[in-house]
C-alpha cells in the first residue's frame, strides 16, 4: 500500500528519534528513499561528526536510487565548512528525482539554499510536510542555532492545587510511576539538568536518565548562592560525579570537591542567569537545559524570560498547603499572567500532563 | 448491521440524557426494544411522576414487541408505592423474551428484585453491561438514594499553579470559553449550586445554566456567617431571584430581601455543614450540589468529607501568586493527601480538565 508524504515524513521522525540524546548540538534527522511506493532505504543521523541522515540513507541503499524520491525531516545541507560532505550535492549526484522535506534548516548557512541548489539541478522539492511536528521534534536545535543560547524547559511535578511537596518537605512521590518514567524520556533530549541548592538538599536526587535498566549521565548543574551544601549528596559522590557542576557567584568559596563554575552575580548577589546561560552555551556546549526546580529557580528563570517550554505533571492529589511549584513572578493582573501556547495534553496513569511553549 | 449489547446500552444512555436536568430526584434512564437486530422502539424517563423509560419504549412501539429484547440502563422497577405502574410486571405482560440491563437499581425497594421477578417469569436477564459508565451517568442518584444526603461536586477553575484569581481578586476569565461552556453542561445535572459569601461578593455571579441561547435557573445557595452582603448582587435581583437562598447561622440577621435558610452553627459560629446538607436534602429536595468556591468553602466541605466528586478546569496560565483554589485541609504528609480516583481527563480548548471521585 502506497503511503502518503505525511507517513514517510513520520517514518523520518521515528528514525531520527533513534539517536535521541546522541546528536547534540545537531538536530534529530531521519531519511527514507522511496521508489514505486516502496521504501528502498532508510537512514538517520547518529552523532555529531558522522553522516547526515540523507547520506546514511543513500549509503544504505542496496540498489540504484536513480529517479527515486528522498524524504528527510530537515532540509539537506549545502555548506562545506563542516566535517561531512554537503548532502544536497550528493543527492544531485545520485540523480534523485524528488526531495520531500518537513522543515527548512534555520541554520543561516543553509536556510533555503539547500532547496535552491536541488531545484537548480532540476529536482522537484516539497517542504513543509508535518512542519509543526518537525519543529517540535527539533525545538532545541531550532532555538539554539538561531539564538546561540540554550533551549530551556521548566519541569514541574505537582498536586492539582500546585504543590511540589508538603509543608514538611515530603515530595516522594507526588506523581505516579508513568509520569516519572516520562520525565526520564524527556531528560534524554537535554544536554543538562539544572536545579537549585534547596532541591539538591531536600530531595538528594541523582538526575540521571534512567530508561529500563539503562542509566545514562547528563550534565548536572546545581545553583548555589553560598556554596554550602552537604558533601554527602548523591550528585557529589555517585559514579557520574564528573557530570556534576556546582554553579556559584564569583568569589564564593566551597569545600565540596566537584566541578565548579563561577559566574558573575547581579547587584543582589545572585547568579546572573543571562550570563550563566551564555556561558553554559559557549564554554560547556550546553544547547539545552531541563530545569527541575524548585519554585524559586523556576520563578527566577521565568522573570528573566529565560524559558522556552514549561511542562506540568499533575497528580490527582490535593494538599491544601505545602511548597508551591512556582513563587512570585510579578503577576498582579490576568493580562500579565504567563500563558503557554501550542499546548500538549497527555495522561500518564492517573496524572495529567500539560506542556506548552512561551508566548513570543 | 447488528449492534452489540454495549452499543444498545450506549443508546439507552443517550436517550436517558435527553432528560438531563429534568428528572431529579429520579435517575436518568433510557430504553430500547430490539427485534431481529433492529431497534423497533425507544423511550426514556422524562420527569419524576411520568412514565419510566421501559414503559415509554413499550408505549412507543408501533408493532408487537412479543419475543423482543428490551435494553434499559437501570433495572426495571417492581415496587408499587409510587405514581407509575411497576415496569417488571408490564415487561412480563408484554412477553418480552430478554432484558439487558446496565445497572441494578440500588434503591432498597428494587435492588435485584426486579431482575428476580423477570427471571421467575422465564425472561432471560443480563446485567452489568457498561456498568461503570452507567454508574457514572447516575452517580447522583446512586449516592442520594442510599445515603439520603446530596451528592456533592466541588468545581474549581484555576491556573496551572493553583490560583483562582490574582491577588487583586481578578478572576474573569482564567479558563477559556470551552471550559466555561462545559461548566454549564455540568451545572445542569445538579439541583443546586452553592458558593461562599466572598465569591458572591467578588465575582457577582448569576449561577444559572446557560446553554446556547437558553438560560435555566437552578437553586442557588450562598453561605454567609454574617448575613452582610451587598443587596445589589445579581443573585438577589435577577429574574431568577426566587431560586436564591441565603444560608445563615441560626440567630443571624440580614436585611437582604431573599429566601433565607437558618442552619445550626458549630461552636466556632460557622454553619454546621453536615446538618445543612441533611436539611437541603430533606426540606429542599436537593439531591445534588455543585459547589463553585471559593477556597475556604471547598476546604470546609473537604475537611468534613462532604464531597463526592472534584473537578479541576486548568488553564495553561501561571500567576505565581494570588488566591489559592483550596486552603488548608489538614494535610501534612503525602499519605494524608486527598487523592481522587476513577479520574477523567479531558481537554477543553487549551485547558485541561481533571475530575475524580473521593476515595472511599
Amino acid at each position: 500500500m502506497i503511503k502518503t508524504d505525511q507517513e514517510y515524513i513520520q517514518r523520518c521522525f521515528e528514525l531520527a528519534l533513534k539517536a535521541k540524546g546522541e546528536v547534540s548540538p545537531n538536530p534529530l534527522v531521519g531519511s527514507v528513499i522511496v521508489e514505486e511506493g516502496k521504501i528502498i532505504s532508510e537512514g538517520y543521523h547518529k552523532k555529531s561528526g558522522t553522516d547526515h541522515a540523507e547520506l546514511d540513507a543513500i549509503k544504505n541503499a542496496k540498489a540504484s536510487i536513480e529517479g527515486a524520491t528522498l524524504y528527510c525531516n530537515l532540509e539537506p545541507c549545502c555548506h562545506t565548512n563542516k566535517k561531512t560532505a554537503p548532502c544536497a550535492q550528493r543527492i544531485i549526484k545520485e540523480k534523485i528525482k524528488k526531495v520531500i522535506i518537513s522543515n527548512l534548516d534555520p541554520n543561516p548557512q543553509v536556510a533555503g539554499q539547500g532547496v535552491k541548489l536541488l531545484e537548480s539541478a532540476g529536482i522537484e522539492v516539497t517542504h513543509g510536510v508535518l512542519k509543526e511536528e518537525g519543529e517540535k521534534l527539533n525545538e532545541i536545535f531550532f532555538h539554539h542555532i538561531l539564538k546561540k543560547t540554550p533551549f530551556i524547559h521548566l519541569k514541574i511535578a505537582q498536586t492539582l492545587d500546585g504543590f511540589t511537596a508538603t509543608e514538611s518537605g515530603e515530595s516522594k512521590w507526588i506523581t505516579g510511576s508513568d509520569s516519572r518514567k516520562n520525565v526520564h524520556m524527556q531528560r534524554e533530549f537535554y544536554d543538562g539538568i539544572l536545579i537549585g541548592a534547596n532541591t539538591a538538599r531536600l530531595d538528594n536526587p541523582t538526575l540521571t536518565v534512567r530508561i529500563g535498566d539503562d542509566e545514562k549521565p547528563i550534565k548536572r548543574f546545581i545553583l548555589s548562592t553560598t556554596g554550602e551544601l552537604p558533601d554527602s549528596l548523591n550528585l557529589f559522590n555517585d559514579k557520574f560525579k564528573d557530570y556534576t557542576y556546582l554553579v556559584l557567584p564569583e568569589g564564593t568559596k566551597t569545600n565540596i570537591n566537584v566541578n565548579t563554575i563561577y559566574s558573575p552575580a547581579t547587584h543582589t548577589g545572585e547568579i546572573d542567569l543571562n550570563i550563566l546561560c551564555s556561558t553554559l552555551y559557549k564554554d560547556h556546549q550546553v544547547t539545552s537545559i531541563f530545569i527541575e526546580g524548585g519554585a524559586n529557580i523556576h520563578s527566577k528563570f521565568i522573570k528573566e524570560k529565560l524559558y522556552n517550554r514549561v511542562s506540568f505533571y499533575i497528580a490527582p492529589k490535593i494538599f491544601g498547603e505545602g511548597n508551591k511549584s512556582i513563587s512570585n513572578i510579578g503577576v498582579s493582573k490576568i493580562s500579565e499572567a504567563i500563558e503557554l501556547h501550542k499546548t500538549t495534553h497527555k495522561q500518564f496513569g492517573e496524572d495529567s500532563f500539560i506542556s506548552g511553549l512561551r508566548q513570543k
